[in-house]
């Protein structure tokens, strides 16, 4: 639960948004800002940012160097701090209104208990990037939207629709009976890549992917409830990808695989 | 240049691991270890470890959490730190012998400028799992195979060659001349997923894939001297990967293709 606190919190309050990647993105995509902290004698595209913030009538507040340092606790700012509203969570009908909308299959991804917000963040912006819908954490034993996870996920949280469930499980019969396939990325499961001309499990249609924690993989009440599990293969002496690669490695290959049957 | 200090320093000069994977990875690799720190009263499988080591005739220290806490500095040592030989580098020689041996045409990678040591061991990782033979790290603004990239890379550091080269567009010329493809990931290259029928670029081949700098991509003198460039579908709002998702998806293609290939 470590960095989770402030989805917990009170709606409304203010949070802050640390470095220049996730400032921009969060301005672009129109979020509720209180105002802007800037560094003293900012250059490059900190004064672009500024600038945008100045056309949307956010007031930038100038303060030395050494007061974003304090509030970025360590993190680098590069000279631009946001407060913003807390993170808005999506419902899971805001992401099949959005698959239907583009005519695509709906493709959710299913986190099942990763703590690490690092992960997360790359998660993110991995899904936006491989043309995800949606993605699911539940509200216990997991990490949620915090804002090192907004700023690894650079920027990518401010267009990604994340949704936090109470129950995996039951979230996971929901998505069947709306005709999703769930599969879980599990050691035992079918390789995605099989030798010769053996076809890999078919990812085209509407899918939830469930993703495991580090180290644990995915609780086993949860995988019994999957439709079927899928396996990269590894060809070295580890046993397992991290987190944020696996899935990775998954979402591109249901890109690859839809872009393939286009 | 951060954390690259070590790598610099004289050989044999102690180093630290922290944790239980990297520690256990070592020593199952054979790694030279002066001796195990272990927790007092650790259990689980610590115990595993401090067994093994002393197996191994390598001296086991105990100590309170507290000394661990201090010598990990913030890591999460989980009760087990290993003070080892410095870091060992391979030479492209050692990897192409690798690659003979195993019969597999070879797959090098190439990091132009990666800084940050997750990232560097997230790549090590799935380097790893990936069947690459070998990771090609510039000496000079990229990180070395620090401990944080070592314990990142969950001990996959002591299995992955990788060697540190002087100058990375020469040694480019010379994985040209033993016939590798030389192969850059970039926005301008070759979508490596497209659409329908249409193939996808052949990287079936020996192969050295180089991957760019985080934010900045790959250095425009060594991007001329590749033989061709690929790039990942991007479908969202987000303009790149991070590095070491973008290398894991690029690996696993070349793996997907070669299994495909048998």
């Amino acid at each position: 639960m470590k960095e989770n606190s402030r989805n917990t919190g009170s709606p409304g309050k203010e949070n802050i948004l640390i470095g220049r990647n996730a400032v921009s993105e969060a301005l672009s995509a129109g979020r509720e800002t209180a105002f802007i902290m800037a560094a003293k004698r900012s250059e490059g595209s900190a004064k672009k940012i500024i600038a945008s913030a100045r056309e949307k009538n956010i007031p930038v507040r100038y303060e030395e160097k050494a007061v974003l340092d304090k509030i970025a606790g360590g993190k680098n700012h590069q000279g631009i701090i946001a407060y913003v509203s807390e993170y808005r969570y999506s419902s899971i009908d805001e992401m099949m209104m959005l698959a239907e909308q583009k005519g695509e299959d709906p493709f959710l991804v299913l986190l099942d208990g990763i703590e690490d917000p690092h992960n997360l963040g790359a998660i993110i912006r991995t899904a936006e990037c491989a043309g995800a819908h949606g993605i699911i954490i539940p509200k216990r034993r997991s990490v949620g939207v915090t804002e090192t996870a907004a700023k690894v996920s650079a920027g990518a949280s401010e267009h990604m629709m994340c949704a936090q469930v109470t129950n995996l499980s039951r979230t996971l019969e929901d998505l069947k009976k709306r005709g999703l396939w769930v599969v879980a990325c599990d050691m035992d499961g079918k390789t995605i890549y099989p030798d010769g001309e053996e076809t890999p499990p078919d990812l085209t249609g509407p899918v939830g992917l469930v993703i495991g924690a580090e180290g644990r993989g995915i609780g086993r009440l949860i995988k019994e409830k999957c439709d079927f599990a899928v396996s990269i293969p590894l060809a070295g002496k580890i046993e397992s990808l991290n987190a944020s690669n696996a899935a990775a490695v998954l979402m591109y290959e249901i890109r690859r695989q839809r872009n393939e049957k286009k």
